[in-house]
């Protein structure tokens, strides 16, 4: 079961890492990260690359993963990285992203008319696209899965492990990583963060857009 | 405020990047990969690398974090890594781990008499080394401050940026990156997860241990 991660610069780390760390430790599983441009990928920070294939040596993941972050915004345009995803989508298992990938899998055209998520800053331009913005940390249409902000892509590969490879796989994955997670504070969403905080981010954001 | 992650050959990539994603979000953060041969070094999965630094190039960093992983049986003997960890110790601000990282500390002796945590399937080793084995998802002792198995740096990460920058501070990265955790199973520690499945656990680790 071959597994493709999409790099591309400033992607944001844990998009990728936190489903990676989860999808890598189904049985038989070959995790590959791909760029446009292989070599090392810088993260968002600047303080951490990744090295990358080239998307062109693996045409036919079983599982496309597309991560978020700011140089999203640089991978909306059609060219190799839109038609590398389209013929992996044509061929996928399970097409897949996290926080803002998604609108690079809905610029692409593969999210026509699915229910998709993202980060909760980006969810409506999902419409612009086709897609059905939903607010959920994961959405599942098909096999179409996508996950809301960089930390729900291990809720997403969790969820997905669990229907690839069966509960208890998932179970032991999880045990083995601990993920009980216990946040020393409660401000995740727009829905439970300090208003101005959630005001202030939207103000900030170079696409204010309404979460529904 | 620099921030050092130690790596070595087979960490756990989810140990360092949980906390990377959070720590060099805070304000004047300059997060740095180093391990004792530079250069790219390798995850435990063999899927993934992260370059380093050296790290005699960053002797004071003001937060020392270490992850755990399988490579940690190697890095338990005294030589420069536990060097470096007792000189940047002795000047930190904070010093920290996710998952057996605490292993590592506790043998290059920083932890003695300290309450700390580890991975579950290692906490009762912590004891061999003088530390205090504390069953709980992230122990604060001092500017000691351990997390449980991999994925709960990001507990830690966010706990010690408030303690460093402020709640509001804190809150604006979680909810940067939508941490609002919604594990779509129930098997993350050996309390909750299936009899059989923590049983079979504790025969094929290396190291059967009782928790507390």
């Amino acid at each position: 079961m071959q597994i493709a991660v999409l790099l591309y610069d400033r992607f944001t780390a844990l998009d990728a890492i936190g489903p990676y760390e989860v999808l890598s430790r189904l049985p038989g599983a070959e995790l590959v990260f791909v760029a446009e441009q292989p070599g090392p990928v810088a993260a968002d920070t600047g303080m951490l690359a990744l090295s990358a294939g080239a998307i062109g040596d693996v045409p036919h993941p079983d599982i496309v993963l597309v991560p978020g972050g700011p140089g999203q915004e640089a991978q909306m345009d059609d060219g190799p990285v839109h038609e590398w995803l389209r013929k992996a989508d044509a061929a996928s298992s399970w097409t897949t992203s996290v926080c803002t990938g998604s609108l690079i899998l809905a610029a692409a055209g593969v999210l026509a008319g699915r229910r998709a998520t993202s980060h909760w800053l980006a969810l409506e331009r999902l419409r612009e696209f086709g897609a059905r913005p939903t607010v959920a940390r994961v959405v599942i249409d098909g096999k179409y899965v996508t996950a809301a902000g960089v930390s729900a892509g291990i809720d997403m590969a969790l969820g997905l492990s669990a229907r690839i490879a069966g509960t208890p796989t998932a179970q032991a994955i999880q045990l083995m990583m601990e993920y009980a997670p216990q946040p020393p504070l409660n401000a995740g969403t727009p829905f439970t963060a300090p208003p101005g905080l959630v005001s202030r981010m939207r103000m900030r954001s170079r696409h204010p857009q309404r979460v529904e």
